[in-house]
């Protein structure tokens, strides 16, 4: 029967495959310990559910700020689990859905998952999920009570399930007592030490290595999310001559002052 | 009449017993006096319904902070009292119902209830049947009121009734006078003092004898809701090598600070 | 017409009687003097719309704390009024009901009332008919409405009515104009002083006459609503040897103690 | 087309004039001259919407706590006017409507009016038709707005119309701007002056004579509605030996501490 | 096309008179340089949609308190402007509508407009349309949308509209935003000084000449809305001998008390 | 198949150049430095998602204050780019839809855009698609909602898709969590320097050489929006004499008295 389970949900996690490559291309660069220490958390659960007994059911959910590479990691970790049933509940797929809609297909997909003997559900900006924005606050209390219940309710006897979701409005979700039913919460940072900066833009091999110190340094002390570091630096690439392989430290200074990033 | 009743609810009490026993896997441990008063509060309640003539219907809930095993103690409840009909209401059952199709369905296992003998009605998780949110705040009034009537409303003449709420919300459910309609309020702590969780440790067998002590202090002051607990012993087990038994001080606490647990 | 009336609705009449005997199994006890008081008022007011031509509608509300017995007063008057149509409008007859339903219902039962030449109508527990919650505040506006008319729409010509309302959010009336409309309001309250509690506990002769003061002085001060009282009565019923005809202090004492109402 | 007109609308004021006269049974006492005033300043709308040619809507206010007697005095306008068209717009016979139901009733009732050459429209209890409701606070805004628009919306060519409406909640009125658009806003006080009070009592001719300082006396000073005396009087005379014709101060004294009027 | 356009609107335009002029019966009277100074104004725009070809979209607000004079000055526009197609958007005629109907209408009417070479589309009291309460406050979000977008959306080349709207809710429309979509904002203010509420007076021609000093003395300092000023002298003249051709002081200083107005 | 997209689109931006060109009509005008810059920033945009393989998805927010030109901007960057797609959503195309209409519109004009091999979605006035009022505030969540993911959804492999959003709420679409989607936020100031007007006034070519300074300092200190500046010139315009070419300061001063804008 675990083979059995294991030929069934092959296919769809072959249509997965390339939804989840699709949130990590150009693949992952390691910032520093900070992320080492939380990609080797994220195995743990991982490894956890597939050998415990005694855990068929874990949550987890990556909660950071904006563009700092909670949906890369989520999707890093479908990959690499190699579990037989990955899926991504995401708001991209639920455009124009009714509460109603949605909550179906998370029912649908979490039934799914309790179908098959190991399986991995991410649940992708959470806060679109359910609809969030700061005035009011509004929120679909729909899909909120939906997940509230499905994040605790056991897979059938036998069955494993570990929820991945990710959220950049850690401090709303708590509000919403959302926090409080995943077993394991883990924050990603952002960016913050220079060093951190200083070896991603290395990875980048962007800048002739004597131009980081200086190009780093432009981009002023304060938090800086990877999703932005990636976006400047490809707009500078952009403003040199075509033929060029390195960006100049001018036209970096250009593209910082123009998006009102230069302190 | 007896019975007949006896005999035409035993298999829904059947399907229920499965669902009663998946709550309180692996038994129950007591942690100590307070775990021991509460069960035996229990016990005469169910004692008192099956006895006296004059309290066809009694409503106690159990209220206490996340993880702290109150939906254990009431499906262990369920199973001892030995009561012809026992039905649990809960919202795993009612993913994806509306309002109404929630107060229908409860509203039919009380009249279920009202038919039989002896009857006890569990409703876990009164806030997820309520679609409670602390933003706005939130709540079905529909299935309020509903509670509201039932649970005041005496069974037909000869028949009793013991209901047995769990929440983890008690002071929402006082703002929504929910408290006040129950006979009975039990409060379900989480464990609180050392020797409490030194007693559920050692029940658990998985240190060595001399590494408790240390184990519990590395848990640090303050409460431990049961759930928790159970998780980060299970965590800490597979960090082991497989071959090992016990869970050595080091993985303890390499668990503990990964999950932002260490004091 | 007058005799068609009452052939008409004594039926009605009749399935009534058990309703309302029901909510007051067991008899009425006296407390002392605010209870004679009260009951005396409600028998004025019976006697007035049954007598004089110029009061054809008498509007009353009986509120009071939780299980202060305004219901079983009510009830009571319903049955010593020997009113040709009396009938209780309550939600415990409307569980599920839309608030469409309920007013309809509600406006058949004062339509119904109007057609015959004496009447009495039970509004039981009102906040519960207004689907009320302290939280927001919600209720229906559509049942407050409908209840704010027919509580001034004056019976035909002729045609004689009185309105007992029952309920324990009193502020609440006040604040939704509720209580404006009532001719009469009339405060029923728990047990307050010593002498009523200790009336009341020798009218149910379950304690030895001597154990009586002491049993009284474990209540603690403070006021006691009677529904309280007698749970925990019987509660402690429970407890004894099942031979026993009497109260022990100690069972006494452990009832108060396990429910937490021991000062 | 005028008297095609009156002929027209007689039937309805035939029906009206019962509706109107249960209003005010029992005829209009006096009170002095606050009252006199008041009546007399109705009286002059009625006669300029008659006989101005410039005036051809006029509308106006009749303000004042429960049980004042602003029915009572918009019902007497509606008798003494003789108007050939005269209708009450009350929420008494739109019990369970919807908003939009109650909105289509007032629209035919204005249309009517508008149809007649010379029309009374009374608007009763205006708060009820809005449905209001401190709490929130509550009301239909279909029907204000229906309002608004309808009370400044001039008749056809050579008709004319007078509005009288009665609230009892004048300052909620003009926070929605209702109050605004009335041509005249008259406030009807409740009985305040000593004399009054006496006045009052006297016509009604149920103390003896030297009784009714004392009997007043009772009462305390402070503001006392007609309806509520009207009501306490009859109470009292119910109290007394069915053949005796006074009220006795003991009997009068008696109901005041009852119902809690007592000072 | 134009002389076509001119023909298929002329009798929209017969009909659109007559309303016109009903909101301006008895003829306009100058108050005064103010009065002078904003109906000079309103003509440069009429002139200015009608010769330029770079303002092919002019919107214009006329706000003031209520009874100030701005539907009237806005019928007298439309009178004036001799436009070919000359529209109201009124609450008056959309008494019972949805939100949805309203806007359906609105949008029918800008279309038409659209249709010819040169409109005018008065927009008379925006709060009804608008559905505006100030509790809450509560407003029709449908119809707001509606009029921000069509008060910005150019006709289509070669067509020229102008549109005029009244409002006593400057302030309101103000927080909506709806001000700011006007191109000209006009004040509407009531008759403030003594000269201009003389001047009223005597081209009213009510008081013998010797009188009108005292009477606007009696009237007191303080803004006098002109629609208040008529009816005041016109109940006034209802007051006297109908032979009587002049308003005597006493008169008016009856009216005045018995309504108030007496400072 | 790149070609078979060109094509395929061509016609589409046909019907949209005329759209483009109506937002623009009379060309742009530089105002200085700020507005050149601005321009060019405008243009790396568009040319980057053109060459650059790493940005399929470029999204930009032009934000200011009403009448300040970011529709022209954006209008004029659709004619420029020259791209095989552009298209805009306006709430002008989508007056009397519902909420979940215009979410249809908005998803369709995307998936469009996702189906071409290089386009341009431009966004006008995101508020008048949100529906936003500042009372509440209101809005429509669903369309947020909508916007919120399309934004972050990346065009399927080898498609690009720059998307440029006009707003006068920059602070609301902050607080709404809307400005944090986009990659770039760019402010587009009103005219605020003098040079600034003066060199827009100068292009205009309606003073004479020698008034306009005068005709600068007229306008007094502070922003002035372009829209606005281009009305009070045209209505200057038509206050002279039929014949004459320039704008006398007279008339210039007439217009800014008139309405309101002399300081
Ligand atoms: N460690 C990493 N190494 C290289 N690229 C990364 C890494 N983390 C994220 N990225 C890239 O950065 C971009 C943004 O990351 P991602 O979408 O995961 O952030 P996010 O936190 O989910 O953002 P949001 O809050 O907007 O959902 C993606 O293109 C992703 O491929
Ligand atoms: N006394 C106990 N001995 C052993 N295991 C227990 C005990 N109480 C609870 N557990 C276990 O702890 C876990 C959590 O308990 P349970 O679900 O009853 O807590 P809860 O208070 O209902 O939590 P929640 O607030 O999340 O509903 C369950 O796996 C249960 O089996
Ligand atoms: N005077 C009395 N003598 C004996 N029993 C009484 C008396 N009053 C009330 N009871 C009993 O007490 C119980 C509670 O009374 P009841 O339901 O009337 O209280 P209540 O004020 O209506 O409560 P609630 O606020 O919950 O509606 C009932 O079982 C009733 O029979
Ligand atoms: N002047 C009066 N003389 C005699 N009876 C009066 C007089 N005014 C009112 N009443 C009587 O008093 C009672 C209450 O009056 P009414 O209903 O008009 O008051 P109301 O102000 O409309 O009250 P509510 O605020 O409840 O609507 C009625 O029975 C009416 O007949
Ligand atoms: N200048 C004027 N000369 C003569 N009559 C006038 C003048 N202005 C207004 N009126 C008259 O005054 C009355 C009220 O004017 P109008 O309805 O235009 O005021 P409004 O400001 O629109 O009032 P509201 O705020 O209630 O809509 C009308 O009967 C109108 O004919
Ligand atoms: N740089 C410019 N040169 C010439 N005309 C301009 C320029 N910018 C804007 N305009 C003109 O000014 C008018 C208003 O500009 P536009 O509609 O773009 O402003 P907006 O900021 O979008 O206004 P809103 O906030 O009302 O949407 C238009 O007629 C436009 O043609
Ligand atoms: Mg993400
Ligand atoms: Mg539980
Ligand atoms: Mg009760
Ligand atoms: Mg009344
Ligand atoms: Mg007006
Ligand atoms: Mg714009």
């Amino acid at each position: 029967d675990f083979e059995a389970a294991l030929e069934e949900v092959k296919p769809a996690f072959g249509a997965q495959r390339e939804t989840l490559e699709s949130y990590c291309t150009g693949g992952m660069i390691s910032s520093g310990p900070v992320f080492d220490h939380l990609l080797s958390t994220c195995h743990r659960l991982v490894n956890q559910v597939r050998s415990s007994e005694n855990t068929p059911l874990l949550t987890c959910l990556l909660e950071g700020p904006a563009g700092s590479g909670k949906t890369a990691l989520a999707a890093q970790l479908g990959i690499l689990s190699e579990y037989p049933f990955v899926k991504v509940a995401s708001a991209e797929n639920m455009v124009g859905y009714s509460e109603h809609s949605k909550c179906l297909e998370i029912t649908k997909i979490f039934a799914d998952a309790h179908k098959s003997s190991l399986s991995l559900v991410i649940l992708d900006d959470v806060e679109r999920l359910l609809e969030y924005v700061a005035i009011g606050p509004r929120f679909s209390n729909l899909v909120l009570q939906t997940l509230l219940v499905l994040l605790k309710k056991r897979p059938p006897e036998g069955r494993k399930l570990l929820v991945c979701a990710t959220s950049s409005s850690g401090d709303v979700l708590d509000t919403m007592g959302l926090s409080d039913v995943f077993n394991v919460v883990l924050n990603v940072p952002p960016l913050t030490l220079t060093e951190e900066i200083e070896t991603v833009i290395q990875s980048l091999d962007v800048f002739s290595r004597a131009d980081i110190p200086k190009a780093v340094e432009l981009l002023g002390a304060g938090a800086m999310p990877i999703k932005r570091l990636l976006m400047l630096v490809e707009m500078a690439r952009q403003t040199g001559d075509s033929g060029a392989t390195r960006i100049s430290l001018r036209d970096w200074q250009g593209v910082l002052e123009d998006l009102g990033t230069l302190p």
